[in-house]
This record gives C-alpha cells, structure tokens and sequence, in this order.
C-alpha cells in the first residue's frame, strides 16, 4: 500500500514540475547556481543534504521582491495618509515634515533625514489598533496606484521572484521576509501575493500595548520604533524571530549586506543572491550612488564571497507579472 | 486521477488515526469540549469553518507543558552556570544573590525578587553568543536531573498536552509556545519534546548584538531585557511574533490571562484552556497562593468566559509519558 502510495505521489509531482519553474530566469550562471544549490541540499545522502526544518531562506522585501523607486511603497502610503488625516491636524499646515509633504514636495519632507521621516511614519501609523492598521493598509494596498507606472503597487512585485520563492517551497524550504519595511504594513497583503504568511514576516517594527477600548481587548500601536531592520539589524531579528540561521539570503542593497553575511558564513552549503538593478529601460537602473536602495560594498565584495549578482537585464526575462486580461 | 489520490490518502489517514489521539484524557468535559472545537473548526461548510492558515494555536510552557514546582526549571539551569562560573567570579562569594544561592539557599538567591532574578539570569546567560549559549543549554538539558523527581527535566512534560499538541497539528493548526521562560533557554529542545521549531517558540528576551569575533560574524547575547514575555506581554509577542490572532490558547496561570483574553475575545469559534494543578498525589497541588504559578483570578473569571478548566487530577489519565523500558 505504502509503495503504492509513493508511486501515486511521484506521478504526480513528476506531472507538476515538468513544466520550469523558474521559467522567467534566462539560462545563465544564477539560474544555474540556484537550481544547483537546491538540488545539492535536498538530495538525500548528499554531503550537503539539509533536513527539511532546517531550510530556511531569508529574502529582503523593497527592491528584492518588488520595486522601490521612486521611494520605498511604504512612503506613498505616509503620503495617503497625511493627506487624510490633515483636517485633524491643522499645526501640520506649518509644521515640517507635513508641511512639505501636504505640498508634494517630499525633497523638503525627507530633508530631516530618518529622523523626519520616523516622525512622519509614527504619526501616521500610531494610536491606531492593530486591526484599525491592517483595515487600513489593505484598503490602501488595493485601490492606490504608483504614480510613475500607474500600476498597482502589488503588481510591481517581481516575477522571477515570485517563482523562485515557489520553487523554494516546492523543496520544502520556509520562505520569510525580512525587510526593513514596517512589519504590520506588510503582513496583510505578504501571503497572497507572495506566499509568505503573516508569523514568516520580520520587519521593523514600533511599540504595541495591550489595552482596552470600548470594554474590549485591543493591541495599539505607540509612537516609538522598537527595532529599526536595517544592515545589523537584521540577522538579530533573524535569530529573535526565526532562532536559527537561514541557509539561504536574498537582498539587492547594502542594508542586506550584514543578513547575507550571517547566513553564507555559517556551515555547509549556502546561497546567497543579490539583485541589481541595471535595467533601465524595464525598471530602474540604480546602484552605488541611489539614496534608495544603495548597493556599493556588495557590489565589491559579494562575488569574492561566492555571492550571486543577479543582473536583471540580462538574468530575467521578464520583470513584472504579466497582467491579467 | 485527483480524485482516487484523495481515496488513497483518506484511507492511509483514516488509518492511521483510528487509536484515540487524546488517550491519556478521561472522557470527561474538557476532552469533550476540545473535540467539539476542533471538530467544527475543521469541518469544511460549518459556519465554524477555520481555514488552516489561520489556525493557530498558543500554549504557555512553565506549569502548562511541562512542570514548574518547587521553582521554574530555567532556574536550575541559572543555579548550575553560577556554580560553573564561581571560580571565575570571586566576588560573587559575598556578593547577594550570587552568595545565597551558591550555598544552596535559594530562598535568600530570590528575596531580592524580580531584579535580583534578572541579575541572576543576565550573568549567566549574557555575553555567549547565542551558539554558544545553545550548546551549554543543550549540554545541560541532556544531564541535568531534578531534584525532587530525580527525573531529566524533559521527562517532565504533560503526556496529556503532548497529545493535545499532535492532535491540533493532525487537524491543521500551527502550534506556537508563548512563554515567560528565556526564548533561547527553549529552542535548544522544544522541536524534539514538543515538535515546536525554534520559530514557532516566542519568550522573554534578551538584547542581541551582531559582532565579529575571531573574524567570524557571531550574535551576542547583551545582559538587558528587551521583553519579559509575562501578562499582557504575551499578547504583544504573539502580535509581533505571529502577526495575528491565535484561536485557541492553553495556560495555567494568572500570568496567562491576558493571553487567554485576547485570544477568546476574538471573533468566531476560539478555546481558551487552564491547566489546574489539583494533583497533589502524581504532581504538585497549588493555585490562589503559590509564588510560582499563582492562578487566582483565572480561577474565578474563567469559567464565566467559557474557559475550559482543566483538574489535573480527574481529567488526566495520566500526568508524564511512560518512562522508556
């Protein structure tokens, strides 16, 4: 029964995979270092077999897994907000970094640096539940539009990654997130559009405290950032949340130079990948010198550590999910 | 083709949970009521319906998996390293807590209370990396017996929520630990005593510093608390953790209400379950008045909020699994 059994379930693996799940990756020297590392880790009597449990793969979000330019998607969202909440707040009329901001000129609102910007994030994302967040977030993620493509943002999401992270999976490997991002503005949307559940999602993240309103239990947020998931920050929200270390790590600027570092100089076998966007005429081409998303030391180092730069004019066919008719 | 797969599947299945997956609790109420729930939450077209996803589960450790009389087993641990390390630390011969318990009087080690605990744990657990620190727990875990019982302290868990945890898996759910025990002290071991992977366990802890030593990337483990994971604590790890709302959670004290009020004040069909420590012939009695464990108020107010209140005495079979002939 039981060989019985194995053989039905083959068939239909065979069935399933026949077709090449990474079919948006041309047939170059990343494709084939990935499938290579795949297949080394999960073949049984392998030297580099991993158990299942230990498969973890760890991959940055903002120009990883979708786009970042003009500024990381969470800022457009900052944006929407304030221009919401701005008949409450008459001070921010004449108060920076709203002022600015409320005008359109987010130069001016980013002149402040991380801390005008935390000021700008805190107050459009604090005093609000959990759940008021999440409502608000999912409503914003599926009407508002990027304002350079006119495309939704979740469909500025990255094709050859989309199928990777399955491919991933597909091998039993445990995709997360760990992105410097807010943890609460990604969880809504990370599970249908890549897969990831809300418990795989590590991200920066502010103060919560349990409390009661309207006789009943609710979790707010406060106006303070508890752990800021940028460059070190992320292996130890790694080992906080996830307490082992990954096998596999996947970035594209130097704020994941310290994550692919923890991961690839662990034991055995170990990936580690960083997209660079060289695309201009499909995305954008960026890289040493961008304020978004800077990739300046993996550029020089990643290779002499056995780091994949994936070129995405040249390694991907395709960038974006194909729209549905 | 998909449909004798599923013939096939159901049928392996229906083997094999013919036996009683909860055959260590009596026939009684709680068991009954924990059938019930899963029962409707897993049944597709019942308004009940939970899809797998969001099934998940919280349970507390200390005196909820596994015992925690005459004091929490992490304690036995921190009482182990000051001996360890005494020779490395000649002022801990007058210094307090460190004198007291390193002449065996643990009541005057914790007079100091919760600071002098903190001292006591940050000394012994910090300045390891957390490799390090996971292979003196696991080194210890392996050895140490306790006192009382002269048992390993694993051989100490609950059969009764052994089963429990292996029949909500079997049904779906994702099950998480959420305790006030050190996450770090946890992981070593929850995946072979209780099949919980280190990222499904959340706990109290600690600072975490990304640093090179010997040339080598480490994490180190920094003597601050960053979370005590106790009270309403616990309800703000699992929304950091798990990003949202289990359905069921299981505890046995006070210091688990908060837990167990956030999860059943949600929406739908929830489980809310206390451990009551009631036997004090196979374990330990204790409730309204114990400094370990105290359970007061859930003792009241829970059964008004549909809590499930668990008599160790007359709904466990039995309490520890069969020692190993």
């Amino acid at each position: 029964m039981r060989n019985f059994l194995i053989a039905v379930l083959a068939f239909v693996a065979g069935t399933a995979f026949a077709a090449d799940p990474l079919s948006s990756w041309n047939d170059a020297g990343p494709k084939k270092a990935i499938v290579q590392f795949v297949e080394k880790v999960t073949k049984r009597g392998s030297p580099d077999f991993v158990p299942v449990a230990e498969r973890i793969a760890t991959f940055d979000n903002d120009g990883t897994l979708w786009s970042e330019q003009p500024m990381y998607f969470q800022l457009f969202y900052v944006v929407d907000r304030v221009k919401a909440l701005a008949s409450k707040h008459p001070e921010w009329k004449t108060k920076e970094p709203f002022a600015s901001l409320r005008k359109g000129d987010m130069k001016g609102a980013l002149a402040g640096g991380e801390r005008g910007l935390l000021e700008l994030v805190m107050a459009t994302h604090a005093g609000m539940t959990t759940e008021e967040f999440e409502k608000s977030v999912t409503g914003w993620i599926t009407t508002a539009k990027h304002p350079g493509t006119g495309k939704p943002f979740t469909a500025m999401v990255y094709q050859p990654m989309l199928e990777l992270l399955a491919y991933l999976r597909a091998n039993g490997f445990k995709t997360f997130i760990v992105s410097g991002g807010g943890i609460e503005f990604m969880r809504p949307w990370t599970e249908r559009v890549y897969g990831v559940p809300p418990e795989q999602v590590i991200g920066s993240s502010g103060g919560l405290q349990y409390e009661f309103r309207n006789g009943k239990p609710v979790i707010v947020k406060l106006p303070q950032l508890v752990h800021n998931d940028d460059k070190e920050g992320k292996p130890v929200a790694i080992q906080r949340h996830i307490g082992r270390r990954p096998i596999a790590a996947f970035g594209n600027s130097d704020g994941d130079f310290a994550m692919l570092e923890w991961v690839t100089s662990g034991p055995g076998a170990r990936l580690g990948l960083i997209v660079h966007h060289d695309d201009a005429g499909r995305e954008v081409a960026y890289n040493r010198k961008s304020h978004v998303g800077r990739l300046d030391r993996g550029l020089d180092e990643g290779p002499k550590r056995g780091w994949i730069i994936v070129s995405m004019k040249g390694d991907w066919r395709t960038i974006f999910p194909a729209e549905k008719p």
